[in-house]
C-alpha cells in the first residue's frame, strides 16, 4: 500500500452527508464537493484510506438520485481535482480519487427518518435540551416514524453496506472495514454484523452520549434496539471518555449487560465490544492555507477597520443556530459584563456570526427569534455615540469567520452540550492577536484545551460573565502563553492522528483479539503506537 | 427500652416541615399535627424512635417563631392525642409524646433558601425538567441565593442539631443518632460531622438523585459542596437503587472520588460513606382505618353514584399540580385512548383530584393553566350528552382521595420522575374494585410494584393510551391477581419496615464498621435482620 495510507484493508465508510454531490447546470452533470465537519474532516483523509474504499451515502439531489440509479449498486469514482469530475472505474489516476455509492430513499421515508427521529428527537436526548415537564411528548407519529422511516432506512442503507462488503470479499483477499457515521444510523452496525460475522466493524457518534437516565427517555423498544445495533460494532466511538463512559452504562442500566469500566467494554452474546473515544479534530494545513487566501485578507481588513483600533476588543462567536449552543446566555452574559464594569460599553464589540439552521423545526425558528429577541434588548440597554455591542451577522461564510478568528480577543464557545466544537480548534490555529478561549465544559473540545482556556459553566450567565470579563483583562503574557499551548495540542491531535488512532486499535484489535494494553481511548495513546500495517493479513472472510 | 423501640439511640431527627405546629386561636396557643407525606410516615414511628427522640424542623407559622424564641435550644414536648397539646418537659405521659426544637429563621434568608434554591433549583435539577437550552439561566440572585440562603440557613440547621447532640451528650450515655431529610439539608451533614466527628449520621433524599450529566446542571461550586456536604455521613439514603448508583457516580465524576459500586460505598479522606435504598411506605394500618371513616363513605356513595354504575368505569389520579407528575400527557393519553377506542366515550370519566401546589412559582402556575387548557380540550372533542371525559377537582381532601381509590377501575401514575410516589402505595391497600395500577416506570414504586401494575413510559402518550385500555379492559382475575399482588408487596415493605431497615443498618454498622454482608440497600434484609439493639452500647461520645 501507499506510504501514507493507513490502513490495508479496504474500507467501506457510511455517512448521512456525502462528500460529493451532483447537480445538473445547462444539461450538464457537475459534481461539487460535500460540506459539513464530518465530511471536511474525512475528505482529507480520503488518500489516507487507500484507492479502493467506498463511500456510502444519501442521495441528496436529484441528480444525485439518477447517479443512483443508473449506477445502483456501483460506486461512481470522481477525482477530487480543483475541478472534480466523473472516472471510469478502472481509469487510473495521478489525482486523489474517492468513490461513492448514493443511496435513494423514498422521500417520506427519509423525512421521518430525518426529521422526526434523527432531529429533533435524537439529537434533542442526546445533548439533553428536553424540558422533560412538556416535551417530548411522543406519538403515533413518531412511532411510525421510527418503524417506517429510521428503521427501513437503516435498512437500506445496511443492505447498500453489505453490498459494498460482499464485492469486495470477491474482488480482493483484503479483510473490509466498515466504519459507520453518527446518529442517522445506530441500527446499521447490527445488521452488517448478522449479514457479515467476521467483518471488522466500527461506528462513530459525533454528538454527546447522555446517561442512562437521560437515554430512558426514548421508549423501551428504541433505545434498546439502537443501543442493539450499535453492539454490532467492534468498536464503539465517541469524541471523549465521559460519552464513551455514558454508553457503557446504558448498556448495563438499559439492556442488563456485563460492563468492564476499566478496560471500556462490554460483552454481548459471545463477543466483547470494545468503547472507545478519539477526538476529531481539524487539517491545520488547509486552514493555514485558507487563512492567507484573499478573501479572508479583505474580510479582516474590514472587520479590523469597524472593530478595532485604539483600545477597543474584539468578542467572537461562530455557530450554527443550534438551541445546544446556548447563543441566547451568551448574551445575556455579554449583558451582565457591560452592565458591571461599564468601562467596557463602547469599547468591546460581540461579533456573532450565525448560521441559520433546520429553520423548518419549530424549536430551531422559535430559537433565531428568542437571539434576535435579547440582541435587540442588550443593543438597547447598551448602545451609545453609533456604536453598538452586538452585531449579529446570520450567514454562512467560512471565509469571513477564519478573518475573525484571526483578530478576535476572545472566541465563546458555551454550548449545553455539544460533541466536540471544531470552532474551539480552529480559532487558536489562525489566531494572530493572542486571542482567548473561554470555553465550556461540556463541549467535547474541553478534555483537551480546558487547562488552556478560561472555563465556563453552560448554564451561570453570571460566572460567563465573570469569565469574560477574565479574558479580557488578562495579560498579554497570559494570554500568548494559553494560546500557543492550545495550538501546539491541536497541532498534535490532529485529524489525522484521529483517524490514526482508530485504525491503530482496528490494527491491534486483529493482533491480539482486544485492546488489553491500553486502558483507555485512543488519544492517549503514543504517536509510534500508531503504526499502521500490523495485521498479518489474509483471505477476507465476511 | 419499650418493646416496640426500634434503636436505643437517642435521634435527634431533622425536617424541614415538623410533626406539629401552632396557631393562636381567640387568643390561645394551639398545637395542630403537621402535614405532607415524609411527616405522616415519620409521625406514625414517633412511638418506635424512643421517648428522647428530638425533631428539629422550621418555624413554619408566627406562632411557632414565639415558640422558637421561647423555649430557644429546649424542645417543646408535645402529647400526640386526638387534641394535642404541650406538656413540660418532665412530665410523664401515657400518650405517645414528640419533643421538637423549631427554629426560626429570617424570612428573606428562608426564601432564597427555600424558594429560590430548593425549590425550584434543585427540584428541578432532581427531577429532570428543565429543557437546558433555555433553563435555567443562573445569575447573580442565584449565586446570592445559595450562598446567603441554602448555606446559611444550612448552618443555622445544623448548629440547632450539634446543639441537641451536645445536649444528649451531657445527659445520657448512649450514643446519639443524627438522622437528616431531604434536598434542603445536604450541607448538614458535613458541618455536624465537623463538629461531632464520631456521631453516626444518616441522610435520606426522598426525591430523585440524577445522573452525572444532570447533576452538572449545577455549577462547580454548588455541586461540589452539596456532594461533599452529603459525604459528612455514615450512610446516604435513597429510595431506589438507581438513585443510590446515580449518587455514587456522581461521587466519582464530579469529585473524583473512589466507589465500589458492588458493595455500594465511596471513599472520602480516611473515611467510608455507605449508600444504600430503602424504599418508604405508608402506614396500612391508619389508612385502612380512614377508609372506614364516615366522610370517606359519604363521598364514595356520591362518587359511585355520578360515575359508576352498569358497565361504567372510572379512571382516577390523584396529584399535586407538579410538572413533574406528568399530568398533561396523561391527559394527551386519555384522549388518544378516546379516539383510538370509541366504544369507550360515554362509558369511561377520568376523576383527576389535583392539589394545587407552589402557585408563586411561575413554572408551577403555568402548568395549572396547561392543565386547564388540556382538559378543555379533551371535553370539547368527547363530551355528549351530558357526559364529560375529565372532572378535574382542583383540592386537598385525603377522604376524598381515599373514597376514590377504593371505586376506581384505573389509578394513573405517569409521573416524568419521582422519588417514590405513595399514591401508588395507597389505593391498592384500600381498592375494592380490583382497581388496576397504570404506573410509570420513573417512580420510585416501579422497583417494587412494576410486575403488579402495567408500566407506562412517561413521555410516550400513544403507549400510555395503550396501557389505560389494557388496564380497562382486563379480565377480572388479572385485575384481582395483580392488585392483591401489589397489596401483599406494599403490606410487607410497609413504612415500619423502612425505618427498621435503616436501624438495622445503623446497628450492623455499630458492630461491624461496615455492612460487608451485604450487597446492596436494605430493602433486601430478612426481617430478621432487623432486630434492634444489637450494639454494644458505651458512654456517649460526640
Amino acid at each position: 500500500m501507499a506510504s501514507d495510507q493507513l490502513t490495508d484493508r479496504p474500507v467501506v465508510l457510511l455517512s448521512h452527508r456525502g462528500p460529493i454531490s451532483f447537480r445538473r447546470v445547462r444539461g450538464e452533470r457537475r459534481v461539487t464537493r460535500g460540506g459539513g465537519g464530518l465530511v471536511s474532516a474525512l475528505m482529507g483523509l480520503a488518500g489516507t484510506l487507500g484507492d479502493d474504499a467506498v463511500w456510502v451515502c444519501a442521495a441528496a439531489t436529484a441528480e444525485d438520485r439518477k447517479v443512483a440509479e443508473e449506477y445502483q449498486d456501483h460506486p461512481v469514482r470522481v477525482a477530487l481535482s480543483s475541478s472534480p469530475h466523473v472516472l471510469a472505474a478502472d481509469h487510473s489516476s495521478t489525482e486523489p480519487t474517492i468513490s461513492t455509492r448514493m443511496v435513494a430513499v423514498d422521500k417520506r421515508r427519509h423525512d421521518e427518518f430525518y426529521a422526526v427521529i434523527s432531529n429533533p428527537l435524537l439529537w434533542f436526548v442526546q445533548h439533553g435540551l428536553y424540558g422533560q415537564a412538556q416535551q417530548p411528548m411522543l406519538t403515533n407519529r413518531d412511532h411510525l416514524a421510527y418503524s417506517r422511516g429510521y428503521v427501513s432506512v437503516n435498512r437500506r442503507f445496511a443492505d447498500a453496506v453489505i453490498a459494498q462488503v460482499k464485492h469486495l470479499q470477491s474482488t480482493t483477499a483484503r479483510k473490509p472495514l466498515v466504519m459507520l457515521h453518527d446518529y442517522h444510523f445506530y441500527l446499521v452496525p447490527g445488521r452488517v454484523r448478522a449479514a457479515c460475522p467476521a467483518v471488522r466493524i466500527t461506528h462513530f457518534t459525533h454528538i454527546p452520549w447522555p446517561g442512562p437516565n437521560e437515554w430512558r427517555v426514548l421508549p423501551p423498544l428504541m433505545r434498546e434496539q439502537l443501543l442493539k445495533g450499535l453492539l454490532g460494532c467492534d468498536i464503539v466511538a465517541f469524541h471523549t471518555r465521559r460519552f464513551a463512559r455514558n454508553f457503557l452504562l446504558c448498556c448495563q442500566e438499559v439492556l442488563g449487560l456485563k460492563i468492564d469500566l476499566r478496560r471500556m467494554s462490554v460483552d454481548i452474546d459471545d463477543r466483547t465490544v470494545l468503547v472507545r473515544h478519539y477526538p476529531i479534530s481539524v487539517d491545520p494545513t488547509s486552514l493555514e492555507h485558507l487563512t492567507r487566501s484573499r478573501p479572508v485578507a479583505r474580510h479582516r481588513s474590514r472587520l479590523t477597520a469597524a472593530y478595532l483600533g485604539e483600545d477597543r476588543q474584539l468578542v467572537l462567536r461562530v455557530d450554527r443556530t443550534d438551541p445546544s449552543k446556548n447563543i441566547v446566555r451568551g448574551f445575556r452574559a455579554f449583558d451582565a459584563m457591560l452592565s458591571d464594569h461599564p468601562e467596557m460599553v463602547g469599547r468591546v464589540t460581540f461579533y456573532a456570526l450565525l448560521q441559520p439552521s433546520r429553520q423548518d423545526v419549530r424549536e430551531y425558528s422559535d430559537y433565531i427569534g428568542a437571539i434576535g429577541s435579547v440582541v435587540a434588548e442588550v443593543n438597547a440597554r447598551h448602545s451609545s455615540d453609533g456604536w453598538q455591542p452586538i452585531i449579529l451577522q446570520l450567514q454562512n461564510d467560512m471565509p469571513l469567520a477564519v478573518a475573525a478568528y484571526s483578530i478576535c480577543d476572545v472566541l465563546v464557545v458555551n454550548a449545553v452540550n455539544d460533541g466536540m466544537n471544531l470552532v474551539a480548534k480552529e480559532m487558536p490555529l489562525v489566531n494572530r492577536r493572542d486571542g482567548v478561549l473561554v470555553l465550556s465544559e461540556n463541549t467535547g473540545a474541553h478534555e483537551e484545551l480546558g487547562p488552556y482556556s478560561v472555563s465556563v459553566h453552560p448554564f451561570d450567565v453570571q460566572q460567563q460573565a465573570e469569565a469574560l470579563y477574565t479574558a479580557l483583562t488578562l495579560s498579554s503574557e497570559e494570554r500568548r502563553a494559553m494560546l500557543s499551548s492550545a495550538a501546539a495540542v491541536i497541532r498534535h491531535n490532529d485529524v489525522h492522528h484521529w483517524l490514526a488512532a482508530q485504525l491503530a486499535d482496528v490494527v491491534r484489535l486483529d493482533g491480539s483479539g482486544d485492546l488489553d494494553d491500553r486502558d483507555e481511548g485512543g488519544d492517549s495513546g503514543e504517536p509510534e503506537d500508531h503504526r499502521p500495517g500490523l495485521t498479518a493479513g489474509g483471505p477476507g472472510r465476511c
